[in-house]
């Protein structure tokens, strides 16, 4: 494994600064053996006009050799070996058969939006044919397609050190809309950034792309540079509430505002209604505390927070769930500021006069515990935000409501969240089908006895959802409509054959279903 | 024609304030008989609480209810008698015809939008059916449509009492996503925000819709409050660059961010290339000075400058459009507050050392006169911000630059535009090809051979650019993809048929073109 530490500016490597940041071995604390070189704001600033300049050549590319392209990404991130695996479990402390699958999503996304390019309907093409002689006015010759929006500055994430990271979800969209990335690597994993982004520079030249295409620095603090830089016109980002509102904060100050997509904070409800409670209850109770020790609760998705309605059922669910919760065993976190932030959070909840701690042993050493807290339904009626903050990791709280009524009442106080789950039988269903709708205005996805941790790549999946979930409800940050963030909409009037891009030709050359004066048509003109 | 001055709200009508404004007779400046309540801020909370108590009923109504209603909205705005006719020229001063157009633009652009809800591709309706034998693990079923993010204020321009106003682009396009309105009436012409608001009032107790789903009032200043007000979800805007980012700051500032699409500021340069200048040049002399003083300048897209390369016929066009300017007669702006900002503007202009008045009569008086500046190219290179600031009226700017080289440094300079003309001929193209993606990366929409003033209402047309053009890239605020901005995705995992939208049954019941585990399809599952 060769690491150098140098950040990967226009398809050279650069490490100005003399000052080094380690890299460490998630379950010893130690340092690993690769420095790396936090970039300047020198470099900061080349990555960004690196992808500038290649952006026109970039965008010129047609979708056909950027899903070729993408493709090539996704054949040099399988290629990487089992010193790379090992590298990764180093970094994260995430399971071998975990980061195996986190490769394979992570170069399936890749392959995902290749099709996408290939199928062409992200560009949308419009086309109104001259009306010359319209009364009282001739139309124009109106033509429409979606471009890029120019460089995306990408920040990876610490819980997802492939997927959501240096070839993650906001990277492949990015690319396939035609839009360089300059990426900021995660502090947390930058030997794996580094063995990823040279897996993407290998494909950059393999296809013969410009070399700005793919930029990544490192550094703390940096990252700032990369969003005030006049030439980024989007950033991605997925992380904590604190971070990504401050980017956000930052992105809309500047002269030219740019959107931020940051996927942030979610404690992704479940609510547990009584028929299915009493037909399954001590399943749920199994399956619910898998759901919330799983993968150390290091999950975006993770189940934060669970709603019941009292009754002997519910007082029993969370006996099981808590003699369930003593068999789970502490897990190694994704690194020590991870552990210390899941601690903290538990002291919060600890301290606050109106939770209960139910279960879960005394989070001390250099592991998590799982933890179960109650929580009275008035905090949620009321809005209280220790309720509503997420805490990263393996703890959930329990809600007991009293009755339908109060039910409405505390799902109405939630915040925006990825996701709201319901455990349900048919029955409840009938019952509580007028919670659908109030979801509805809180969520991104809507989950029916299913358990919202797995969010599956593909067509119709939303990982997006109202703030704080994220800071753009329109977007999703997994699933193939994340393209959609990276591009804009442009107009070509009168414009002849010859200076048109390839999508609005009348011959159609690569065959679009395109919007012909109000009518689907796959044709020519 | 009754005019209360009565706030609208859910469907009554409010007047709580006593003090009140005037709206004014725009040629003579004397008030009007009617007087206007300014909404308290009770009044505008009010006004917000209800468009939020509407949006659950009114997301539920099918496409096809929403275009009736539109339809309807259309009808009775098409019924507004001669005497409305006769108010808005008073309050505006734009013609008689120009009136009897734009009001047949709104209603005709209702009835785009109807066709839009009609073929539900806006729905964007996805499906992955679950594959539960999948290794290594199984897929659920995912299902995603897209549905209106909440409720939206929209703020009237000025200078379309009408097409951009109570009834305009913006309110069409939010009514169409299922996004109830909080008006805010532009304060030139109250009384015409007034009846439109009213029949747009008939047209919801016609159809049925809650009452909530429109709402306007009157104030300055008030504004505020709405898009501050949490029930908001999203800003539609079009005036000055100054109040929209006054708007785009307070917006990002909220404890809950929300978008704001906000069409502010544009100079649409034209680029006149040297062939077409030869061949038509007299012609060309006619037809800029006639788009630059169409409806007294006063379009977002007035060709507010224009580029040649140094040449006999260069100087010649400026010497034609001198006289053609000589000729045009003074008109009278909107309002008093317009032609005093004008007043201000060509004020700048003269003073700058950098510019030469060619022709325009002085200002002054109550009517706006034509007038032609002409500015060295390096102010156009070196980003001086007075040749990039809109000046809204009659006026455009000559940039002459040196050779082909000096236009493209000159076009780089440019701030993001709405549009950008090329007037050409056949060889020009050929020679001048490379501005095509220069200018693609700086504005909305690209001409040829056409002026910029004249926005075709249709699915092609977009109608933004680049900030300051407007503060999202990725919106237009004329045309069908105007409804996007007022759309979220939303994904429903492993939901019965009888809890999913009909857009997203096995049973398609509303015939969509849907995505299909991949592949398009009109059918059922």
């Amino acid at each position: 494994m060769k690491i150098s530490g140098y950040n990967f500016i226009n398809g050279e490597r650069s490490g100005e600064n003399p000052s080094t940041l380690n890299s460490f071995d998630a379950h010893t604390g130690a340092a690993l053996k690769w420095t790396f070189h936090p970039a300047s704001r020198k470099e900061a600033e080349a990555a960004c006009q690196a992808a500038a300049q290649a952006f026109a050549a970039y965008q010129a590319t047609s979708p056909a050799q950027r899903a070729t392209f993408l493709e090539t990404i996704a054949d040099e991130i399988d290629a990487l070996d089992d010193d790379f695996i090992q590298l990764v479990m180093r970094e994260t402390a995430l399971a071998e058969g975990r980061i195996r699958g986190e490769r394979a999503r992570t170069s399936g996304q890749m392959r995902l939006f290749a099709t996408v390019l290939r199928r062409g309907d992200f560009l949308g093409a419009r086309i109104d044919q001259a009306l010359p002689d319209r009364q009282p006015l001739p139309r124009p010759d109106l033509r429409q397609v979606k471009r890029g929006v120019g460089p995306v500055a990408v920040f990876g994430a610490s819980n997802f050190p492939l997927a959501f990271s240096t070839a993650g979800g906001d990277t492949a969209a990015a690319l396939a809309a035609g839009c360089p990335v300059v990426m900021k690597a995660h502090s947390g994993h930058m030997a794996t950034a580094e063995c990823v982004a040279q897996a993407i520079c290998n494909a950059v030249q393999r296809c013969g792309m410009p070399a700005g295409v793919f930029n990544m620095i490192y550094g703390s603090g940096i990252g700032e540079v990369l969003v005030r830089h006049p030439a980024i016109q989007a950033v991605g980002f997925t992380g904590s509430l604190k971070g990504g509102r401050a980017l956000c904060d930052m992105a809309a100050a500047r002269p030219c505002p740019i959107p931020v997509f940051a996927e942030m904070s979610s404690i992704n409800p479940m609510i547990i209604l009584p028929a299915a409670l009493k037909s399954r209850g001590e399943k749920i109770a199994a399956d619910l505390v898998a759901s919330v020790a799983l993968g150390c609760g290091q999950f975006c998705t993770n189940p934060g927070l669970f709603i019941g309605i009292r009754s002997p059922e519910f007082s029993q669910l969370l006996q099981q769930m808590a003699s369930h919760l003593a068999q789970s065993p502490a897990q190694t976190m994704l690194n020590r500021d991870v552990l210390r932030s899941y601690e903290k959070g538990l002291n919060h909840l600890h301290l606050h006069a109106g939770l209960t701690h139910l279960a879960g042993k005394l989070q001390q050493g250099s592991q998590a515990y799982p933890q179960l807290f109650k929580a009275s339904a008035r905090m949620l009626v009321s809005g209280d935000p220790l309720l509503q903050e997420e805490v990263f990791g393996p703890v959930t709280i329990a809600v007991e409501v009293e009755d339908q009524y109060e039910l409405e009442q505390a799902l109405s106080g939630l915040r925006g969240q990825l996701t709201a789950s319901l455990l349900a039988d048919g029955e409840d269903l009938q019952q509580f089908a007028n919670l659908v709708p109030l979801l509805e205005q809180k969520v991104g996805r809507l989950l029916l006895n299913s358990y919202p941790t797995g969010v599956e790549v593909s067509d119709a999946m939303v990982h997006g959802g109202p703030y704080p979930a994220t800071s753009d409800v329109r977007g999703t940050s997994v699933g193939t409509l994340a393209i959609d963030r990276f591009l804009r909409p442009i107009c070509y009037q009168d414009y002849p054959q010859s200076l048109l891009p390839d999508s609005l030709k009348d011959a159609n050359p690569w065959q679009l279903r395109r919007l012909v004066n109000g009518q689907w048509s796959e044709g020519t003109l």
